[in-house]
């Protein structure tokens, strides 16, 4: 521990009343107490901004009624005052400008998934980063779980042999009904094309189940066949999906995204098959992961065990047997990259495992991915091609 | 209990040593004591099906060198002495002769899944049957269970509401190496498509899941999207597969059948999803089913528990809590199909619950199944209608 | 397998209609093939009797009226017709005579535990065992459990280090309300002292239990301290109890016994951990066999894997992945008492894993047992002698 | 959200480096953005405090050097500033101290369990919290899960009928060796009889096992029945226990807490039994809860959901399926904690939910265990009352 580190100044973009993820950004930046909120434009609506970020105790005068207003004012304060972060928690369709902006005003960025609204955004977006030079996180969550990190680290050690087959699936339940238009805010934007792009579930959850795949696997899908649904009536979006997979190893796989699982909460799971072995982790027991093998028994490897990888137990806080969680994960982003903030700051190379966090790579594959199955689902080929 | 009924007269087509699935079809007929084994024809080799039937304490006259010499000869014994039903426990290539002769013979059949090497077998098959008028019994196990029984009536009750999508999975892994030519009686002909036929995986696991589906949802699979693999390098038949189902009712699916998935033993795995509730069901936690709900606590049911359906519990004989598996399972087939030869040869109706058996109408879909997802593979389009 | 071997004749005392574990002692029998039921006196009312001997294709002339009646004409029939084994399969008030009275007349027998009424009976039969050189089984079915099995073996090899705790536990609900004097067949004899003995469930499942600790422990426990209760009101026995337990070496545990636990089935469960590492077992996932270590991840063994001792696959029947159950468990009691009888008859020594089921000791130590929890209940200092 | 409301200001007594419940309570006052950490004497060495205060930061002259420093400095500093709350995670024989001066000071607290080294000071503490009115929070971490709270509320709305059986057990591991003289912090002085107390395991886990017990069923134990044991060499107070116990209602249970069992981490785990069904409730699945029933299929209660009463509810931030763990259940001691200090501040009722912490009560009873179990276990008598 630096006895004298400062906290990194934080500012957010939309996360005021109603908005699920925001709240979760705001703990997963305290849990580690390496950042202090310090401005916000938490909504469109001034006074709805002003609030929310009174009841954060910030001041008023850096509750601002629009990120463009926020950027362009916090740019203008001193170095040591202004905020050094932003995190975007916005709808879909308000990733782009805000993330441009804020890179063009000197800003590292946290953004919430799926990166923008189409692959071409996602594509200047990611010249962006490169251009400035600064630092980007793509909050896919469940990365950050200790025992993905310990998943992907197995299966890079080459003892399970060649990955063959990959399942990962992601059933929700909460969209069984017709939630639209019955004041339902999340309900309400995931489902409409204006505000959550040309994808519903696929865009809202597979992109995390792509995600988690090609994170744990290392490897990339080339070519995908995808059956996209709207099964509830009157909706504008897909509700469910499955996606047939081809990885650039030869390996297959199969996606599953669905929120119309009725009864299911929240459970991604994944698989991957080796020659020798695999390894299987779900969200529901997310502390745990599987490994199986041809020829001794499976074994359990638990969060924070001694013989864990230093890149999962750097990922944990309390010993094995506490169970950390969603709100860890997410905390595990912020840290990594709080980290790589500060060694930036201070003109130093990040450790390697302080860069374990979803970046602008990610983001367009992710994006690649969303206009991959909808085209799929759409045509009457079998494959589709996977490019960015 | 009847206290003057008499045993089945039993005979046996393969099962000699190495079978497999020839000493289960035998435990299962015990179990219950409604048969006794009175000949087979264990073996093509005379002195193999002798030794076989000597060690099952049958008289050596009626240890047979061939099934045809079986039925012949058994045929002209008189009738309380010659047997009543035939199992065929052989290769998949050595299916329909025998179940054709046995029932030009005035025998009652059982006989082991996939029903037959070709669709068309498995149409005339089903045409001499229903000419016969005799008994067909498809062993597809996974229908024997309690908890399978209890999820589809559960289904057909309707409170789960319409079916919108159906996972099925069967995992192996013990095809993950080339065991075919290492002398291991099972790999070497579920691998050879002179005996097996023209799938592998998919005919010998993907059968089970497509009928598991089919039985428990009382859908049927209209087209379907396969992807089928050989990933073990030499291997002639697919290994692997992943198929998108779509279903009469509009639902969609799931289908994934491998034998290379390395750790896994035999957990096939069903959910069902409906509008408001949905059921989970696994061959691991065989006697437990998963009911969940979108608005009250996920339930437990557990096989012989009292609120289950009688169809359920009739086929339990021990209290809750003393687990049956997978012989008690497949010994269920084998009672329900003497109850109802009981019943037929006492000029009796069956009662209803009796004929909650698989048998030729499965018998012909999961061959139709096999033709359609091998078709599929080797199609360019992504959907292929499923037509029997 | 040997071509040759016949079938063991068996008779079975208990066991007609409303007795549950005289169906299960005849379907153990049957799964191996290796008996042949000749004989039984089912209850002692003789049409009863008669009519329970038929259902089971018994000759009517071989359904005897009495124990008595059945030792004694069995007796004197030809050596190759007359029964070879016994099975008791009363309430435990009528174990100690028929026991006595089949070895008396040169019969093996096999006895549902616990072993007599009293402690002193049981000292008396273990006696007349040694006299005779009959053999003997006492149907503690946990411990024919290939995973159970395994277990003993994990322990014994020392690399758990030696043992330091135990907890084993036995929780059923069914006792939950007065069952007793409603009809309930097995309710009304297990509370009552006339028919159960001097403990209710202590007797019943506590028995098992204990039995369960020191067969995979292999230790002996030494003293105990037991609280036993009357829960449901109007009950003559213990329907409840909990017991601290020393072991001879040194080492300390638990033993929880209950048939008041609203909601549980049969899930007995053993916990034993040792200096490095400890072993959990539990009959709800009977196939499954727990493996913690302190410096490792923890390892799931199943039923039949290639990596278990022998004498854990060698009491399988089916490959990993097709659940065996209670049924299969009793049945390995079977069969590894008919490789013994067999072996005896042919005048062979038996091989060590066929010694591998529970007899006379483990009866002795069950009744010692069930004399000493009863009395240190009564006691009011902690500590009370288990002396055999 | 009040849109002003401030943040209470927080001192610390312990916690420095080396501590694991000192960064466990800092986070658990982040994460709900309840506190702001204004002081800390976080060691009795002054450097280290320092260090570990600016390492926090705190402002310098607010890292105390001593408890009674800070606490004496703070009661002279402004009241805007001055500290409100003070947090003492120090060993157990650094409690009471600190908490009686704190309380003469002003100043609310929040201590870490047990609540002090013998019961006579937590009667004198008792009276002292009376007297002074301040609040005051035992951190007993396991009643702030969800599912806990969930439990305590079924329990309490009588539908499992009269409550008959507990069982309560807290195995670990992780002092199965001799770990007290390699320099682990943490086992040198939880094993220590000078800074621990009387009691090791039975103070450090037990307490929380029996606190468990108490505040789901309702119920107070009235006698016990303790054998404690010492099972590493060299160890100078209890690794392991187990412990009879009679509840005031007259019914029974059973707790055991032990850390010397090897492989296992930190799996607390309460089962209640009453009439007609009972829960389960495991540390290491805690977002479920299972509530089984004698007549119908168990349920599974998950956290968050909508069925679940509010005082389960209001202690959750995420959706259901997105799962908190052990520093949200820590964190919503603090935040009820909070909300009682902010309405006390404002003169205000607290709202009755808000009041769900342990407090007093649960110390004193949690001290008069630890005495109880530690005589009892010396006692040649088998009860021992229970009595504060």
């Amino acid at each position: 521990m630096n006895a004298t580190k400062a906290k990194i100044r934080l500012g957010m973009i939309g996360g005021g009343e109603g908005s699920f993820i925001g709240a979760v950004h705001r703990i997963a930046a305290r849990i580690d107490n390496e950042y202090e909120l310090v401005c916000g434009a938490f909504s469109s609506n001034a006074e709805k901004s002003l609030q929310s970020g009174l009841g954060l105790q910030i001041d008023a005068d850096r509750c601002y009624a629009s990120f463009q207003e926020m950027i362009e004012k916090e740019a203008t304060l001193p170095t040591e005052k202004r905020m050094q972060v932003v995190s975007i928690v916005t709808p879909n369709h308000v990733h782009f400008e805000p993330a441009m902006l804020a890179l063009e005003n000197g800003f590292h960025v946290i953004l919430d998934k799926p990166m923008t609204f189409t692959l071409a955004e996602a594509k200047l977006l990611s010249e962006k980063i490169r251009e400035t030079g600064l630092l980007f996180c793509l909050t896919h969550t469940y990365t950050g779980y200790p025992m993905v990190k310990q998943a992907r680290e197995i299966v890079k050690s080459g003892t399970l042999g060649s990955i063959r087959k990959i399942y990962v699936e992601y059933p929700q339940g909460w969209l069984s009904t017709f939630l639209e238009q019955s004041g339902h805010t999340q309900a309400s934007w995931r489902t409409d094309p204006a505000r959550s792009g040309i994808a519903g579930s696929m865009g809202d959850i597979g992109t995390h189940a792509f995600n988690l795949a090609e994170y744990v696997s290392g490897l990339h899908v080339t070519a995908l066949c995808a059956d996209l649904n709207i099964v509830v009536q009157g909706r504008k979006l897909d509700d469910d999906g499955a996606v047939l997979l081809r990885f650039n190893n030869g390996a297959t796989g199969v996606l599953m995204a669905t929120q119309i699982a009725a009864g299911e909460e929240n459970n991604i799971k994944l698989r991957v098959y080796g020659e020798r072995g695999s390894i299987e982790w779900k969200h529901e027991d997310a502390n745990s992961l599987l490994v199986k093998w041809t020829d001794q028994p499976a074994q359990i490897y638990r969060t924070g065990a001694a013989y864990n990888s230093s890149l999962s137990n750097d990922n944990t806080r309390v010993p094995p047997g506490h169970p950390e969680g969603y709100l860890e994960a997410f905390a595990n982003l912020y840290r990594n990259f709080a980290n790589c903030v500060q060694a930036k700051m201070n003109g130093k190379e990040p450790e390697a495992a302080w860069l374990d966090f979803p970046g602008a790579e990610e983001g367009l594959r992710g994006m690649a991915f969303v206009e991959a199955v909808v085209a799929s689902s759409a045509a009457a080929e079998k494959w589709y091609e996977l490019k960015v």
